[in-house]
């Protein structure tokens, strides 16, 4: 049995995908969260100088997204052939565009330019989103893509926490089918287990 | 046999690796390319109103690297396996951090904030990414992963001059093993030809 260690900030953000996989297969794992002053001394030995990265067997494998599509393919939530895969991918890359959108607000280190940008995201992107996934899950039978639960459904209910966050307020609550693909993914008795021992943080 | 209809602005950018693939395919595709002008009476037909959209026998489908990704399989250009996947994906994502911070300075709005961005970005975040690129390829015989060709390159020489473009210098310049890369790859028979027929643009 391989073993893997996960290493990233103390927070869900974007190590959590991998954390909701890695539960959902059964799979034990070193949940391993540095603190923040710890950050400058762990950073130059990560590939790309960058986190969340698992060790599987000891090699450093970093990228969230690319991490949680291969590990959902051992745990079964692939498609079923090539063209399912692409809807997948197109939908947690679309979620990417969406997470860009929010953290180039709120990473803005300049408070004018930040304050500048709250009102359009806000009401424009932030609604135009959701309303958009939130017809996406519709179309697929409450589900992402293919009608049927993926790594991308993980994905999502993983980081929104973190988009909410960012946002202050919870993404998927006015947005019945979003808030009924939350519900039935964090039902998962493997994911319900983890959300029960996992730390409590606010991201 | 499907038909393939690529629809973006006039420039290489985002749909240049979907050229790129469906070219090395010899799949023969329609390249649409629409004025800014046109974009605000475009953009609400497209999902998340955003390009490049390939339509496959007239599916719209957006996501320039889920599409690469997807064609690229079917051109014999992704891994042997799901780990060989899994090394692909990771360059190509990282690829994307390095362009998204390329692109948080060349898109930022805002004058002041813009010009403060830029000698952190050129002194330190992007002689980061080339140099470690650069050894990644080194370390892969002479390509992104795998020690052999896929999609992941394509990606990669495709959106390159758009990396150069937002950047004004050529990225692959200095780093002999981008270079030959980037040389080897626009050598390849069919992507020299689509080069040499594809129209004139700066990015």
């Amino acid at each position: 049995m391989p073993t893997y260690k996960l290493t990233y900030f103390p927070v869900k953000a974007l190590a959590e995908p991998i954390r909701f996989v890695l539960s959902y297969m059964g799979q034990e794992f070193e949940d391993y969260r540095f603190e923040r002053e710890q950050w400058p001394s762990i950073k130059p030995s990560m590939p790309f100088g960058k986190v969340p990265v698992l060790e599987i067997d000891g090699v450093k494998l970093h990228q969230s997204t690319a991490l949680t599509r291969y590990l959902g393919k051992k745990a079964g939530l692939g498609g079923k052939n090539d063209w399912e895969d692409l809807q997948i991918d197109i939908a947690v890359e679309t979620l990417h565009d969406f997470r860009a959108a929010v953290g180039n607000y709120f990473y803005d280190a300049d408070e004018t330019s930040k304050e500048k940008k709250k009102e359009p995201l806000m009401s424009e992107t932030v609604p135009y989103y959701l309303k958009k996934f939130d017809e996406l899950v519709k179309e697929n039978g409450g589900y992402l893509a293919n009608g049927a639960l993926s790594w991308g459904d993980l994905y999502f209910v993983a980081v929104s926490d973190y988009l909410s966050g960012m946002l202050e307020f919870d993404i998927c609550e006015k947005y019945s089918n979003l808030k009924a693909l939350k519900d039935k993914v964090l039902e998962i008795p493997k994911i319900k287990e983890w959300i029960k021992k996992r730390p409590e943080t606010a991201f």
